[in-house]
C-alpha cells in the first residue's frame, strides 16, 4: 500500500494506515539486515544536506540507502557552500533534485522542510528542521516502542528533560496521536514545560497527560523518553547550566522497575551509565532501529516497493 | 575520437574537435541518465579535493560518476588537512593520484590546477582555481546553449554582472572562441568590467564586442548569461555592498523577448523568482546539465569511450 | 591464518605471526589492484570516523575498502556533531558500532582507541589517537621497508627529526621490536629525543641503538626515516619556528648514498623535492603501500579472507 504523502516534512501529515505501512516493512527491512543487505535500490542516488552537524542521522541515512544497494551524495557543515552562499533552499532543491533520486536535509531554520518540499522536483525527508520537526526520529522512536512493548495502543508514555525546544519530543508526540488509549506524564522544570502546539494538540484530540517536576512519576509509566537539555537552544549560558543536570536517571533509580528507557542520543549525564545493562534500557537498540526504519522511509518514498 | 588531452585545467586547451565530441558524448550521456545509469566507471575510483567549498559543483562531479558505476572519494572545506599542514598541491596529486584513478580539484589559488596537472599520475581535472579557470563549468554552459537555441556558431551573446572576477564568464568567452560569428555584449558597472586577457583575446581573434553598462542591451540577445556579483572576491566590503545589486533581472523586462537566460548559481538577487516561470528561463536546466557533461569528461578522460 | 586479534588499537599487540601474514595478504592485495579491485566486502560498510582531519588517511583507508567492492559512511572534521555535542566515544561506538561492519576512528585524545575498541561491537582500527599510536601507519611503513630492502631482519635503520612526539616513528619502532638483529639510530635535537617508553622497550629487548643529532649519521643506513616537525604538538610557537628547519635532506647529501628514504608525510621542508627523482626516494611508494595494506587489514579483520 502506497504512503499518502511524496515527502515527508512532519509527523502531522501521517495517517495511521501511513504509521502501519513504515512499521511492518521497518521490520521485513530487519530480515534485509540479517541476510547483509539487498539491491533494492541499485542505481538510486540519495542527497543527504545536512546544514548543520548531525553524524548520527546522517550516517544513519547513509548507511540505510547503502544497505539496499544505493548511492549517496553527501555534505555536511557550515562549510556547505550554498547555504554560505546565501543561496535560498528552494533553489537548493531545484538544483540537487536533478542530481539525486531523493533528498534528506537537515536545517538549522524552522519551516525550512516545509519550503524545500514545497518545489523539490523528488522525494523529501526532513531530517529536523531548527526546532521544528524531526519525523524520521520520531519514526524510529515508534518503531522501538512497539518492538520493545509489543503494542502501542493503551501505553502511558512518560517524557522528561528539555520539553519546550526538544523537537524530538514534540515530532512524537504528534505522532502517538494516531494511537488508541494512551495517557502522557510531562516531566520537566517549570522553564521547559511542553509547548502550548503540543498540549492543545493533546486536548483536542483528548488525550490525557499530566505536568510534573519529580521523574520518579516516570518510572511507573511504560515508556520513559529521556531528552538532553540542548545548549544551543539557550541564548544565556547560565540558564542552561542550571537546568541541564536536573534529571539523571541511575541503575538504583530502575531497580525493580519494568520501564523501557528510551533517549533519542546524544546522551551527557542525563542517563548514568550504568544504566546501560539493564534489559530495560533500550537506547542502543533504539538508535539501531534508525537504521531499518529509514531504509523503509526510502524504499517506499522511491516507490520500489 | 580521443580528447586532444589528458588533464583538463583551462578551456583554452580545447580543440573545436575536442568540444565537438564532449557536446556528442553528453548528449548521449543524457539518454544514459534516462535509462537510470550504466556501468561503464565501475571499479573506478573518482578523488574529489575541495579545497573550497563549492557543493553544487563537488556533488555534480560525484553524481556523474556514480550514474556510470564508479566511486567516489572525497574531501571538502578548511579542515582539509593537507592544506592545513602546508603540503604542495603537487605532493597531494602524487599520493592521492596513487590511490584514485582521476581527480578533480578546487583549489583557492591561480595556477594551482596547472601545477597539480604538471604532476598527477591520472587524469586530472580543474574544478576551479580562484580567480584562474573554471573548464567544465563553461562545458556545460556551451552544451546548454548549444540545446537551448540548437546551434552556437552565429549567436549574440551577452553577460552581465560581474565581468571582472567572474571566473566563468572568461572560461565560457575562451571557448566560445572556437566557433563562429559569433557577437558578444559585455555589461558591468565600470569597476567590473571585462579584464585585458579576455578583450585582447577576442581582439586577436577578430571576435566582435561591445561593453555596456545598460542592461537593456542583453535582453535583444540571444543568450543573457547572468552572474553573481561576489563577495569573497572584495577586499572592501562597502564597494561590495554598493555594486551587487545594480543588475536585477525580472519578469516583467524580460516580457515578449526570446533571450535565453542563464546563471552558474548561485543567485542571490540578480535575477528574481519570477522569472523561473518562463520558458527562457535557462538556469535549472543549465545546472541540471553539469552531470551528463561530467559524466562525459569522467568516461573520455579515463578512456572509456 | 587467522589474526590473534579482533580489534587493532597498537601495534604492542601484534605478533610475529599477525605481521607475516599482514605482510603476505598485503603482497597479494597489491595483485588484486593490478587487476581493478574485486567484491570480496561487497556488501560490507566501513564507518571511517575523523574527530580530527587526516585526509590522506582517511581517503587511503576509504579507496581500501572501495578497491574490496565494500561501501564507506565518512564523517570528518570539528563540525562532526557527536564530539561537538559532549558525547563519549563509548556512547559513539556503539551507535555507529550498529550501523557499520567495521570501524576505523582518528582522534585527538590518547587512550581513546583503547576506550572505543573495549565496547566496539564490530572490528575497531586506531587511524591514530594524538600523541598515541598509529598501527595502520607502522604497519605500511614495515611493508614498505620489506618491499624496498627485500628483508627486515638485520637492518639499520634511522629515524631523524621530531623523535618525542613523532606518533609514527614510536609505533614503527614498538612493531619493529618483533624482528632480529636490527640496529637503530636516533636523529633528533636535545629537545625532541625519543621518549624513554622507546627507549626503555629497546633495552628490555636488547635492540642496540645510538642517539645523536647528526643527520650525516642516517646517510650510512639501510632505511632513513624522516619527519616532520608537527606545529601542532607545540604550545610555544617559537619553540617550533626554532625547531623545525634543523634537519633537511637533499639530493646532493644522498649523492652515491643507497640508503632508503621514507617518510609518512605530509612533508613540508624536511626533504627537498630534488630527492624525488632518486631511486631509492621511498616516501611515494610508500603512501601508495597504505592501500594494499589497509584493503589487507579490512578483509582479515572483516574474516573474509
Amino acid at each position: 500500500m502506497p504512503l499518502s504523502f511524496k515527502h515527508l516534512t512532519s509527523t502531522k501529515q501521517l495517517l495511521r494506515r501511513d504509521t502501519d505501512a513504515i512499521l511492518q516493512t521497518a521490520a521485513e527491512m530487519e530480515k534485509v539486515l540479517l541476510k547483509g543487505g539487498n539491491d533494492l535500490l541499485a542505481g538510486k542516488i540519495l542527497a543527504s544536506l545536512f546544514y548543520e552537524p548531525s553524524t548520527r542521522t546522517r550516517l544513519s541515512f547513509e548507511t540505510a540507502m547503502r544497505r539496499l544497494g544505493g548511492e549517496v551524495i553527501s555534505a555536511e557543515g557550515i562549510q556547505f557552500s550554498s547555504l554560505y552562499k546565501g543561496e535560498t533552499v528552494e533553489d537548493t532543491m531545484k538544483v540537487v533534485g536533478s542530481y539525486a533520486d531523493i533528498i534528506t536535509m537537515r536545517h538549522p531554520e524552522q519551516g525550512s522542510a516545509d519550503r524545500a518540499a514545497s518545489v523539490c522536483p523528488v522525494p523529501f525527508i526532513n531530517a529536523g528542521d531548527g526546532p521544528g520537526q524531526h519525523p524520521t526520529q520520531a519514526l524510529l522512536d515508534l518503531f522501538t516502542i512497539h518492538k520493545e512493548r509489543g503494542t502501542i495502543d493503551g501505553l502511558k508514555i512518560a517524557m522528561a528533560g528539555d520539553l519546550r525546544y526538544g523537537r524530538t519530543v514534540h515530532s512524537l508526540t504528534f505522532l502517538l496521536g494516531l494511537y488508541k488509549n494512551l495517557r502522557f506524564t510531562f516531566i520537566s522544570p517549570k522553564e521547559l514545560t511542553m509547548p502550548d502546539k503540543v498540549t492543545t494538540f493533546l486536548k483536542e484530540h483528548d488525550i490525557p497527560y499530566e505536568e510534573t517536576h519529580a521523574l520518579s512519576a516516570g518510572l511507573v509509566s511504560d515508556v520513559l523518553y529521556m531528552t538532553r537539555v540542548q545548549e544551543e537552544r539557550f541564548a544565556d549560558h547560565s540558564e542552561y547550566e542550571r537546568l541541564k543536570d536536573m534529571y539523571r536517571l541511575d541503575a538504583k533509580m530502575l531497580k525493580g522497575k519494568e520501564v523501557t528507557v528510551m533517549h533519542p542520543l546524544p546522551r551527557v549525564g542525563e542517563i548514568a551509565t550504568d544504566v546501560d545493562a539493564l534489559k530495560t534500557a533500550a537506547y542502543f537498540r533504539q538508535a539501531k532501529n534508525g537504521v531499518p526504519v529509514r531504509m523503509a522511509l526510502l524504499a517506499m518514498l522511491l516507490q520500489a516497493i
